[in-house]
């Protein structure tokens, strides 16, 4: 079906469930004789694995890439590269008891009323497994990135109330918290919080934001594809994502445009903006700007509790809480949404060589 | 360049800027045989228009559509339908003065940066004139969508600090003020703060709540292709916005799961949600629920105050207030939001045939 | 409906029918700041135009292209180039004879099978008229290329039965002979078979061949894209083509590898073939020798002699000679080749860049 | 890189090399709920294989397919159905001596001049192996076509001088000779003349024809995806493949109107023509009548004789005649030619649904 190709030129098109063979992708538009960094492709994938800590959920998926072509001797040969990460922990008949379920807020029940037909086991294709696939793509952006100088870094901002309001300066101490929020007394009271969720055998949700730091002025292809509209559906089309804002986004609309606008200076040449409640972006288009975007995550629809439903005849029963729960997969969700972005920045990058 | 094409099977491909010869598009996917409710096409048009009242900018642009091609004796042919709007007000030498200046927040900058050239006149390309071809598209979808019972309504839900909470169940005098707010109180207040805001020389932004009713379960294409990722990128590509949320949006993000899931229960053999915080769609694939979702919009940029800026060259420069203003264009993005709206409905539903 | 956009970064969307408003297209990937020589493309132009010698049909169509938008100061702005070429000699009525007529060979019956509606104005879409946008968006991919030293030309290599075996190496006398054939003295031989075929009240087929100098190695997208598999769609979609071929094509077919075979050698650092039977393509991307291949087209439908056929209803009928026709079509087909092998040249060429 | 899909709603993206990992694809617009025949897949894949007979290389590859995802208890479920089929046959270093040499009309050099790097294994991505991709997206395809009664067959109807005029009714015989050809007795001269073309170690080229039975009038999407168009592109990216005509082709370009044109009657109110020298397809669109169309194979590159080429250092070398050979692998190529028919037919089809 249609819906499973991301991207122009840098173009990931997409594969695999929670519980078939695997999960993977083709990529086109890798730069012929990139070096597959292999140690940071892992990294990436590392950072989106659960059980990091005790605030995820404990399984230990240890997912590894395996490249089927497009590469030789590390480096890419212009070919599709073709990855795919395989299923290891696949105990199908876990979920014979949700195979006739539509549990809430999942997409059982839209997936049935699509497709007619549905996989049932650990949520098929709707899995936030299926990402996986994303991080890996994105890493590969990052190493096209990397001799540009552009700096791609997410945290979480938001975790229930508990909310930071500005982005940091420094954004060093991210990843040394597994709530990776960047102000560590903030990441305390985050991670408390999410361990009495966890005792609540309940979730919560949470938002991410992102910086792009050192984008050259000039990506993004208006009207339709405009930067932040495309960044908007990549980050949309991530797994229990429910917005999507830039700049100073819904804040602006209680503004005035006195208030809003940004003044443009020159600064060595270079022309520069006095503030940057835009986000980086005017017109569709970066302007040179730190590029500022937040995505809200709803808490995931898994929570331990019992709950009302129907089943696929449309009776109506009590779902039993089991099984595994991440009460909070914001902080996984960090390199899903850098992935999104790095994928776009360079898709918009390779756009504008067409230009020249 | 890139991005002026949007749908993958109801596909508007558009052209123009504010003071070229017009603007319009190539609308492909329109199904053979379709009458074209010129009427109806017009009026939609009407509501796009500038000038209806005091609270809008005094020009009337008298927009008339003219089909050049894909139409006979008033129905289309299945062949690509051309349009285009013609462009009357061109006083070009009016744009003399900013002819090099960089404006605050608005695309003059980014433009040249990326493109080394740009239309001064009006915009150019980044005028919000450019939403008449997606109006006229958007009716277009309207009138396929029309046998199917889809309602697609948008109003203004906030401007400024002023904010409706809730959707109303009755929407009906949306059309009957000027600011398209269902709540006609919350209307005359509305009316009365943007011509303050006029006074002040000031503009202000304000966000557009957009309900689908009697859509059908199954619409929308994961992994990328979800319905609100694709609704979302519509949306951002719209002039102004900065943020798009759907069902709880970011509220979503500071609660928990056993208070944002939907339970399901069954009504007349139908599957429904007792609650509808997931705005419709599930999994990125609509339930049959109501799809709700809205559009933030900043104020716009140009305001009747002096302001600091550069000029090409990177001088600093006062840029002097002149000129006609729109206080607030957030009533007039109502009949955009919902043609992108209705492009994407169409879009997923001819889709959708592929698979039967 | 699908199917009218040609090109991934250069690419065209076309629309208009024989007899609507006119015919036209969206144009993006045109280079920003690109010089649109008017002269040049309406020389394009009139180089298709009929009317130019007793061996084509009289009609003096006197086609001008207007441009609509994505132009300023005779410049490329980046934005899309829309462009139209208005219809004037639009009598209708003289087509009500062939309302519900399915004319042998025409479009006619498979538009009314697929569309269920149709324009029988003059073919409608199905009319040749149609390619009016592809020399125009041909034009500018020639403008494009200019600066690179690539060179496109095509001639008429086959009238009927008469056919020139080799490609000459000076085509410098093809535009000098109204049938486009470089060999003056086949031309002579051709321009009198033409003409015996207008007084036989029927028409003939021919070739085009086509010559791409000077452009460089390493164009064309496989597997699926090869550089040849491209140009044959580009050329099976120019109305009333039967075959293409590349290189030597069909002769190919019964030789052995030891006589097909194309030896390299180094000549001053560069390594080129010592013949060239592959015709400029190897494994789908051009090797840096000339790029060769021919178009075969059928003889025009349109005869002056009485044909048996059927109604609408199924009544069959004969279908009475009157009117206006073109005894062989070919020579005006040639800059529509060009046209379009110009576009698929510039559109590889664009592609190559995002690999740097 | 660009390239690598194919179609538009039945839309193949493959990859894959010579010797990697394996080669496959992701297929998307498969039907939720079709049955995956996997005796029928895999038989089309054997008839790809090489080793069937004396007239073919004598590798045995046995391929099978794995799918990777998008099937549940032997059925499609409308995710993206990703398949491999993993190389075996991998002695990389048999190609050592390949390393640095630019065989003779293969891709080896214009691979090196698009990409600066090359895996030079057995050809990589320009190995016909990748074709296999194509087998199992055909297989399925017809697998979709089964319930429509659309018959698609292909076969050899010429090897080197050897051809065959007419396209006989009976085309049962096809399969019982290893060479393809439904004319038995030449078929016996044809696997005669490849033997002796294998005992002079050179190879020869051929025809594969092809019948498509029962398809509907209305396939098609003018005017760029006219039926023959897409017809043309899919042919053209076979491997080796120099030419592609329909209906009457390069012989329609030497006859007049009056013997080419087909003439409509009714039968049994069916709107049918009495010839059929178009193939089937008017103005780009299906009439309902046989399509028909040929497809020119030079003889293949690899020869088991000495070879002048050069290095790619641009020495001049003699290459020496070592390894496995395929005299002739247009008997390999009928279902390749038939896998990719089929997905045209099926992409055509489910265009046409979104008409309705």
């Amino acid at each position: 079906m249609a819906g499973n190709t991301f991207g122009r030129i840098f173009k990931l098109t997409s594969f695999g469930e929670s519980h078939g063979r695997g999960v993977g992708g083709i990529l086109e538009g890798v730069k012929p004789g990139l070096e597959l960094d292999m140690d940071f492709i892992q990294q990436e994938l590392d950072r989106r694995r659960p059980g990091q800590s005790k605030i995820t959920t404990p399984r230990d998926e240890k997912d590894r890439v395996e490249f089927l072509s497009g590469v030789m001797d590390g480096k890419a040969t212009g070919t599709p590269l073709a990855f795919a990460i395989w299923n290891k922990d696949q105990k199908s008949n876990d979920y014979d008891n949700l195979k006739d379920l539509y549990r809430p807020s999942h997409a059982d029940y839209t997936y049935d009323a699509k497709y007619g037909i549905r996989d049932h086991r650990g949520g098929g294709r709707s899995s936030a497994r299926e990402t996986i696939a994303r991080v890996v793509a994105g890493a590969i952006a990052k190493l096209m990135l990397k001799e540009t100088g552009v700096d791609i870094t997410a945290f979480v901002s938001q975790v229930g109330e508990l909310r930071m309001e500005e982005v940091p300066e420094d954004l060093s101490a991210i990843e040394s918290t597994p709530v990776r929020c960047p102000d560590t007394k903030m990441a305390e009271r985050m991670i408390d919080y999410i361990d009495k969720i966890r005792q609540e055998k309940d979730s919560v949700g949470g938002v991410v934001s992102c910086v792009i730091r050192n984008a050259p002025a000039g990506l993004g292809d208006p009207v339709f594809e405009k930067l932040h509209a495309v960044l908007g559906q990549a980050m949309l089309s991530i797994n229990a994502v429910k917005g999507f804002e830039y700049g100073l986004g819904f804040k602006a609309s209680s503004m005035k445009g006195s208030q809003h606008n940004d003044e443009f200076y020159t600064e060595a040449g270079k022309v520069k903006t006095r503030t940057n409640r835009s986000g980086g972006v005017q017109g569709g288009i970066s302007n040179g700007e730190e590029i500022l975007f937040r995505v809200a995550f709803k808490p995931v629809a898994t929570i331990l509790k019992d709950q009302n439903t129907v089943d696929k005849s449309g009776n109506e029963v009590v779902m039993k809480a089991r099984g595994r729960h991440d009460p909070c997969v914001v902080p996984r969700a960090v390199p899903i949404v850098e992935a999104m972005a790095a994928m776009v920045i360079v898709d918009a990058w390779l756009m504008n060589k067409t230009y020249q």
